[in-house]
């Protein structure tokens, strides 16, 4: 994972660098396959010197992490209806809506060809949108089902679709999947 | 996708390119992140003109894509115990087997990373294995899901948890798996 920095005030030069690299990569991934994505072609786009990147992220597939983490964190509101089928209808339709995203797409590949920690970057938020839906569903008394599970059957056919084949991830699909879930 | 060779004979020369370039691959990846990975560091690996590999894949996706045809096809053989449930518990046991080779893992990491050509080649047996199992079902006077439901019940929890997580693929859990999606 990226490194914490240790002079990070919004707004300073750390952000402003971290802003610019974070544009580069998103920039050359809509470009070009992410084979092509070192640190010193992300530094030239970014404006940055190479020795920056090496210092503060050290590989790609450290700053891959630190990208995923941005761009797949906290963008998505962790939905309250009232239902556990309902929050759950709504989450995996915003999952399967983001999933349509050419970007962010590239970035999840390139994060997945990168190695394993950036590929968990892409889920780890995702998986705590998940544990929040069902922990909620716990704490007004009724059950849900273990968090792994869920991942297992929602998370997965979506990811399975989105990266290994060219089905659509339509509503339909999307609510038979949690119905299936929760029968 | 790889052009098809038009004077491949086998153990011809065609042939023995084509099995050093794979191997070429197979190697590298074992050895770096997929970012390393072009066509001519892979010529040089091989010992083979970088022309050669431009003029016969164009680029590392189309290479990739062909490596991953090789590498997962025809490895698994396609279970016929005469009952749906078991013919699907040794099928998934087997992919999931399969995923725990560190090397046919980073081969599936780069091919995702390459793009959407590459990623279905990993894919297209599997699937084309799965929908054998469940056609001789149909045959045996059964009843049985319809592939792509299958697909993604089965082989989207098996690739979510090998790309995205660090959680284990173990027998329990697949056989849950099978049993869940039958019930």
């Amino acid at each position: 994972m990226s490194k914490p920095s240790t002079n990070a005030r919004p707004g300073g030069r750390s952000a402003r660098v971290r802003a610019a690299v974070h544009r580069a990569v998103t920039e050359l991934l809509a470009e070009a396959p992410a084979e092509a994505l070192t640190l010193p072609v992300i530094a030239d786009r970014a404006g940055v010197h190479p020795t920056t990147l090496y210092r503060r992220w050290g590989s790609t597939a450290d700053l891959l992490a630190d990208v995923a983490t941005s761009r797949f964190s906290g963008d998505l509101v962790v939905p309250d209806t009232g239902s556990l089928r309902d929050d759950l209808k709504r989450w995996t339709t915003d999952v399967a809506t983001d999933l349509t995203d050419p970007d962010g797409l590239a970035l999840m590949r390139a994060a997945v060809g990168s190695g394993a920690g950036a590929s968990r970057a892409c889920m780890a938020d995702r998986h705590a949108q998940l544990a929040a839906i069902l922990d909620r569903e716990r704490a007004r008394g009724g059950t849900a089902p273990e968090v792994e599970w869920a991942a297992d059957a929602l998370l997965g056919p979506l990811m399975y679709r989105a990266v290994f084949t060219n089905n659509s991830l339509e509503p339909g699909w999307v609510d038979d999947l949690v119905e299936s879930f929760l029968a």
